[in-house]
């Protein structure tokens, strides 16, 4: 695989099923809205049980979800993500050749990802059995421009021959989801969601509505080919298959030139999808080809003018951040009907939930470089409350809102609530990316709008869920985010940020009082200054752990009285451990899938001393297994911050190519993105230093490893600053947007133009 | 309904559904190895949906236990009781006539179960549409002389006509699983585990075998009808149905009579259960029926002798404690094959499985009155130790062996391990039952052969399972009998009886050393000294909670830190709290479904202050809904122990007639053997006092309520003691055995013959 920063190659097609199955992923189309799996056109031989997928961000159906003991309020019904109707399959025959990778013989092949341009591009030279030469080029592109539109460019030049040729374009309505009975985390049985209404051609597009089995939603896909000489045309259905199909010919030397348009619409965000789809198909229909590229590519040279991050002396790490970067654009949805996945638009894995990998991984990267689209991310989660509301209720809770661990459509998805329901903590999660928003925009406007409604339900909950003991405030029987150690009290992680969210709640309150913009808020949710003094009351007494003997902050009030399981004694095959090891096992000893108090630590470096977080990291990362690959960037991050330039460097370097090598043996269910943004967050909070708090910005960068230089944007308060590190010194150039102050290595400065502060040795 | 001591009677049969489904359980036959629900033979209208049920105890199939989540070490897979055979069925027809009680008129009806003969009764004078009268009575018993032996006899006489008479006396071989999916205690859907291989006939006896659809078992039922005149007989098999159709005539007042003889058989304790029903049966018809009912009186009047308990001045008290014993007697197995469930053999009601109710409630009443089936409840145990191992190592633990929570065959049931396989307790409370029964027998050959093991076996769990920290032997992330507070840290409960264990391991180790009969075990499991010292270190190290503030033992580490709920502020629709609260709100808050400090300070009084124990008492009641049936007898025990006899009085009240007045509302699901010997228990270890103890047995009666007197039995090291306790005295006889040293009131006394000591006033 060649990687420049903006190009990922693959010189020579592999066509193992392995490699096919990866490439799917790897180079998947999506913009948010729509995701693509990478499959060929003309499809695979028998045996490759590949499933083309086609997804659409907040679609969803209703699966059950059994329960070995029916308890009250656990979950019996989860969402899932749906595949959609297959818009790929092309085929192509010149006179009884039928092409296919898999006869006759490749000359020579290529597949790139264009990230400047956003498209895919394969090129194929093949000899057919019979000899037959010819050049395929096919471009495929998901467009930023047009989210419901997805374009097949195929392209086929006759090298040594002209036949008579017929182009079978396939729009099929009848798919199922990807099952692995093998893999836990996935589906077992393969299971139809879509049923097809019916397939209409008009005006030689083809449109294929479809219903979810459960949820009572509607999706239409719509196709049209257009090709580029003379022809006849059929349509054939067959049982929801669409056929378009072309009686040509191909001469030698002449490119036959094909436009496969698709469009997808859902009656989520546009009511009546098929008339919708209609629409779209034309608005696409009436944009030249070449003008949507060039939309795809102006698109990008402003997403990439915003966040670009350049790093010199490790060309790999570069290439390998910006494709993650890459990829977080094509995840995160763009309205507030969606959110990010775990697998954004690539796979079912996770079955498309939302986490709090939204919040905590990757939203920071957009809060500091596209705050709109972090915003978008917080009014996904505004037009759910009512749904947190209603789920603090199932759970006890007789006010305040609580969250879903995991969900498409705002209801709990968790089959297993103490890994799951139990992550109170997400609470905190999306109140502290909230917070963040603020700093980072100052946008009160939209804290009176969505936020301060938000912030002060789950507020609520803390009050609801905490007690008073001893003088302090508890909260007790939760779930951190270290799922090795379920239903504990006092979680150091989540009393700290509901420490942090409360003393907001009041200071949101406050801030909307004083500009008389709390109004509105009273009345619809009844929030009251005394409500507030409990907030701060809470806030002011929470318990936070902190043992006295090892100078740390105890993962929960019981962690260290557990059994101590030293990581070097298990055998690597028992890796992850759990999918070796009886919860209750894990839970009886002081082992940990992923960062929990030193996340805690990074997220509110403040709220205890350097020698406390110094400790607390040895002490964790000891016991830490890093099953989670939300881990590792974080003690990166933390070991950078506390001056261990090297072991931050070898965790970079550990997850910056998770995805593109395949580390961890189960990228075909899609990529990694809260990983990809926490190898962002790698670069800018790890190496950069940087900080965003209440007191304005931070910075304090080291260059690590070999790198040479590496330069990375914020934006702050509407501002756009670059910053460039090298060997010497550090140089901030405000790029965009009025004069701000920036805090670097401690000291404060005025940027006004370009600022230059000398490295400390 | 009618209840003299020995007499259970329905004066007049009501034909409701609620009624009728009652006494299906009520009025069930068993003798602890077969159970038959009363059902009527000529069965029910359409709309009454009963399942005539026949259980075997022990005898199993597979069932899936589907996971939310598939986490490692999940049970996946549960076993189950089966409906076997209908034997029931008796069809009479005079002329053109189908008898039954809900055609015509019922002249007059009755049922009696008798206890002193081990029978149930029938008698129903009954008037056809056309004026026919006849009476009807029907005898029917599960021998407790021959246990795979059941018997219906039969008997008609015309009192105003005579007629052609038919009668089909059916072997069902087709049945199902009863259902019901609106309760999660029951199984949703009816299963057919059985299938009929084949129905033969053989001597005009008809075998139905069957075989379980995963477990791999069989189970042969045989039938034989026996008419006492003349008659012509046809048999017909329609699809494993096989009717047996007499046609007679019946004369005025000449009765017709006829015995059903049915036993069943199974390929666990049989091996072919097809050869060994037609011996059953040979041997069954061998034996005049008079003089197997003879049998059946003369086992009872053994029984009864053995452990009769009369109480004078409360007849619907002594009534109700006589119906428990006898159930207890019907309900607990007789072989090492099968144990006793919480349901008997009476419903399906937690699927038949066996939990700690056999060792904590049921076996101490058998301890100390038929010691052989408490012994045989512990070879029950011993046979499935190799699962306790193998589940040991299923939930991460090296060495040691954990019994299920709940199971029929060995391998654990629980769905929901937090509140199953959690109760670690288990291990605890077999080995207390196993002392006990060394106690109460001094059967050191007993322990040799079988205890031993156990005892080791399951105390080198708890090294494997606890850890020292801060010098204190710490039991982590268990569960207690209290099943509103799971996955805790140092149940109070869980680590005193892993203290007492561990000791008696210990003494075990030295009795069995000094006696020279270790040898065999110390090749089998390597048990060395070596070990013992390491028993005995955690033992004496053993962490127990207790609270300076309060003077009372917190149920666990955290339990004081929670939520306090007051009870008075829950409406009463809201109890039992499981079925309306999420398990993490229960979790959550002080709050507990049955006694579990309390349950510990009554099993090992000596192991805190009397005070401790009295403030515990108060500080638990407050906070306990006795939620599940095994709570208020514990209750009830320590209140009389703590010098309440009123409250003590009261939990009794509440308790003794639980199925006969269906308070709980469940009692359709089958008895609640557990709350039957909690009845047993809270007269003579709560109102008795008795204790039974290292250095002997302890009493200190008292004479509750309107009682004027009370007497009972124990057995102890051989000896029979009767004890007689009146307004002014208490009286010692000693019925059987040699003399014996017993502690009233806290003196000790040497019973010869008889021995009277006054009462405290």
């Amino acid at each position: 695989m060649q990687n420049t920063p903006y190009v990922l190659e693959l010189a020579d097609i592999s066509l193992d099923r392995y490699h096919l199955n990866l490439n799917e992923v790897i180079f998947h189309n999506a913009n948010g809205y729509i995701g693509i799996r990478y499959d060929f056109e003309e499809g695979y031989p028998e045996g490759y049980n590949f499933t083309p997928s086609q997804y659409i961000n907040g679609l969803y159906d209703y699966a059950d979800l059994p329960q070995a003991e029916k308890l009250f309020g656990l979950v019996n019904e989860k969402q899932t993500i749906l595949n959609t109707a297959n818009t790929q399959i092309i085929r192509i025959m010149f006179d009884d050749e039928e092409f296919s990778m898999f006869k006759g013989t490749v000359l020579s092949s290529n597949l790139r990802l264009d990230m400047e341009r956003g498209i895919t591009v394969r090129k194929v030279k093949w000899r057919s059995p019979q000899g037959k030469e010819m050049l395929l080029t096919v471009t495929r592109m998901a467009s930023f421009y047009q989210l419901p539109l997805f374009t097949i460019e195929y392209e086929v030049e006759p090298l040594n021959f002209s036949a008579r040729t017929v182009i079978d374009s396939v729009h099929d309505g009848t798919v199922c989801n990807y099952a692995n009975p093998a893999d836990p985390r996935l589906a077992c049985e393969c299971v139809q969601y879509l049923t097809p209404l019916g397939c209409e051609i008009k005006e030689a597009t083809s449109y294929i509505t479809s219903k979810t089995s459960k949820s009572n939603l509607e999706i239409c896909s719509g196709v049209k080919n257009v090709l580029f000489q003379e022809y006849q045309q059929e349509f054939v259905i067959d049982n929801n298959d669409a056929h378009c199909r072309f009686h040509t010919y191909a001469r030698q030397g002449e490119k036959i030139r094909l436009i496969k348009y698709a469009v997808f619409c859902d009656s989520i965000r546009h009511g009546n999808c098929r008339l919708q789809a209609e629409a779209e198909m034309e608005r696409a229909l009436s944009t030249p080809l070449e003008t949507l590229y060039r939309k795809q590519t102006a698109y990008l040279e402003d997403y990439w003018n915003s966040c670009r991050v350049d790093i010199e002396g490790d060309p790999e790490s570069n290439a390998a951040l910006r494709y993650s970067m890459y990829q977080l654009l094509q995840s995160v949805g763009k309205d507030r009907f969606s959110n990010i996945s775990p697998k954004g638009l690539s796979g079912d894995g996770y079955e498309g939930h939302f986490f709090w990998d939204s919040e905590m991984y990757i939203q920071p990267f957009f809060t500091i470089t596209r705050p709109h689209i972090s915003r978008t991310l917080i009014e996904y989660r505004y037009a759910t409350l009512d749904m947190a509301r209603e789920n603090a209720r199932i759970l006890g809770h007789h006010s305040g809102s609580l969250y879903p661990w995991r969900t498409i459509m705002g209801r709990e998805c968790s089959g297993y609530f103490p890994a799951g329901s139990a992550q109170y903590h997400i609470n905190g999660d999306i109140a502290y990316a909230i917070i963040a928003y603020y700093l980072a925009s100052k946008d009160l406007a939209f804290i009176k709008e969505m936020g301060a409604e938000i912030i002060f339900e789950t507020a609520r909950l803390w009050i609801d869920a905490g007690n008073f003991h001893d003088g302090k405030f508890h909260i007790n029987e939760v779930t951190g985010p270290d799922e090795y150690t379920c239903l504990v009290n006092n979680n150091y992680y989540t009393n700290l940020l509901a420490q942090y969210h409360l003393n907001w709640a009041a200071k949101f309150y406050y801030l909307l009082k004083d500009s008389q913009m709390l109004l509105e808020l009273e009345e619809k949710i009844g929030i009251s200054e005394r409500e507030i003094e409990l907030f701060q009351k809470a806030s002011t007494g929470m318990y936070l752990p902190y043992d006295e003997k090892l100078g740390i902050n105890p993962q929960d009030d019981s962690f260290l009285q557990k059994k101590r399981w030293d990581i070097d004694s298990i055998p690597p095959h028992k890796f992850p451990l759990l999918l070796n090891y009886h919860p209750m096992h894990l839970y009886r000893h002081q082992i940990c899938k992923q960062a929990d108090t030193v996340m805690a630590h990074f997220l509110l470096e403040d709220a205890q001393s350097r020698e406390t977080m110094l400790n607390s990291f040895k002490y964790y990362e000891k016991i830490s297994t890093h099953d989670s690959s939300l881990s590792m960037c974080i003690f990166g991050i933390m070991a950078a911050r506390l001056g261990m330039e090297e072991k931050a460097f070898a965790y970079f370097k550990n997850i910056i190519r998770v995805d593109l090598d395949d580390t961890l043996n189960n990228t075909v269910d899609g990529i990694h993105t809260a990983n990809m943004a926490g190898s962002y967050m790698a670069v800018i909070y790890g190496f950069g230093g940087f900080r965003l708090k209440e007191s304005g910005i931070f910075l304090a960068p080291l260059l690590p490893g070999d790198w040479s230089a590496y330069s990375f944007k914020i934006s702050f308060e509407g501002s756009r600053i670059m910053v460039h590190v090298k060997e010497s010194e550090c140089k901030f150039v405000l790029e965009q947007g009025g004069a701000k102050d920036i805090h670097v290595y401690g000291d404060k400065y005025l940027l006004e133009d370009v600022l230059i502060v000398k490295r400390p040795k």
